[in-house]
């Protein structure tokens, strides 16, 4: 398995097998890979004849107030579950290369990104579509990988490439849990024991969401405050936002209706957590 | 030749062209053909096996009080012209295609977009990066050929293609230009007789800079002052901006020292005209 620091290096690679007609499969991440990264990995594997990781933690995504320094970084331990898995290469590039001081070059989706996590993160998506181009551009996938626990985020990489032609398919696959419910994130790491614990309230919610439209509720502020309810008896749990939208247009509807989007943000202690479910009740 | 309206078909014939291992180069241009373009043709001819040029008025680089709808538009004079120099393919989009009612995404440059024409075209450049990107993606080229003429254009297209890590090679060819000096370019078809004999007075202008640098002038705010007044003397004449610039950052350059753009744009009766030269006085 190939280590790739260098821009230039990793096109020649790219360049080299799309030459010999082969598929090329790439999942983007920010490293400290978990069982969502490696449910990826292997879908890419089955998919392809060569494997791209990207590791890379974009600044361009992170505030400044946010926990771009802090966020976990091990490439060794993620290079062994790469290499247990099957891939061909790692691409592991510099910030500085990346983006050099004269930097100045950024890709924005309207209205997508200034809602849901685009409201408490101001700049992430525009961050997202730039590096999510950038790595299109060098790696030149025949299809990329993301998962489905970062639904705005697959959303926006979708409109993106529909928007700018970009020649890659998008797959995103189901988000991989704990046995509790809570999603696989690199930020869980963050959480101490009683935050552990009260993590699981998001999916719990949820599912109670989930019920309550099967049982035919279809007001969503009356699902939202329900919600609401059960997180807020958690002590540590503080929401960030609540939302039921259209699950393309990311549209807040009033009513459960085809298939929605319910998506969350919860602050855990001092760490903010996402997840979210589509619900397709029959009508 | 091939007459290409679809984006997918315009795709296939260039993966087609890839896959057997052809150079590929494209001329982007928004039709109303003259020399300008076809020398970029001839170059794009002379290096590549297949040679494509995109026909397409980018609705997203008008403002609302521009030139979108009365911009010259003949296919059928287009197609000759491109057939004579041996185009493989023109491709010519459809604006509702290319721009789908529901479409978001855009790509901007910083600083670089608001300076020179930037500041009186508020919005053209990021239609312009867009629309680049879009055909980049959809042409693949392993080259774009562009025109002098268009300076900040070639600075600001480099600049995506550099920082967005796009494979493409950016050849920018020298300005071709009317025996009394006006560059080429499709709104010189909007002047009457009076405003065409006026219209010399920029490239006059600007060898008048070059001459009084080789002299050894080189407070920028006196070049200036000299190239306004020539052109002031020009009763259809109203100076929009007249800039010394460095080459790469476009940055307002207070001596003319190393390498220097010089820009401008005149107001010819109801026609807004550019034109520039790069000077590279001995030090």
């Amino acid at each position: 398995m190939l280590i790739m620091r260098d821009i230039k290096q990793m096109q020649d690679f790219s360049r080299k097998v799309k030459r010999r007609g082969r598929s090329l499969g790439l999942v983007p991440t920010m490293g400290a890979l978990h069982e969502g990264h490696l449910s990826l990995i292997r879908k890419a594997r089955h998919d392809n004849d060569k494997v791209v990781v990207s590791i890379f933690v974009n600044p361009a995504q992170f505030g400044p107030a946010e926990d771009y320094r802090r966020y976990p970084r091990n490439l060794k331990h993620d290079a062994d579950l790469c290499k247990k898995e099957g891939v061909d290469a790692i691409f592991y590039p510099d910030a500085k290369k990346m983006y050099p001081d004269d930097y100045k070059t950024f890709v924005s989706v309207q209205d997508l990104s200034e809602l849901l996590c685009g409201k408490s993160r101001h700049g992430h998506f525009r961050g997202v579509a730039t590096v999510v181009t950038k790595l299109f551009n060098i790696v030149e996938p025949d299809t990329a990988y993301f998962g489905q626990k970062d639904a705005q985020q697959s959303i926006i990489v979708r409109k993106i490439v529909r928007d700018l032609n970009i020649p890659v398919k998008i797959k995103v696959m189901p988000t991989v849990r704990e046995k509790d419910g809570l999603a696989l994130s690199s930020r869980n790491a963050y959480l101490n024991k009683q935050e552990r614990k009260d993590a699981s309230v998001l999916y719990q919610s949820l599912k109670l969401a989930e019920l309550l439209t099967k049982g035919g509720l279809k007001a969503t502020d009356r699902i939202i405050s329900r919600i609401s309810e059960v997180i807020q008896k958690k002590k540590t749990a503080k929401i960030d936002y609540i939302a039921i939208v259209d699950t393309e247009n990311l549209k807040a509807q009033k009513k459960v209706s085809g298939s929605c989007l319910i998506a969350l943000a919860v602050w855990i202690g001092r760490t903010r957590l996402i997840d979210n479910i589509i619900i397709c009740p029959k009508n």
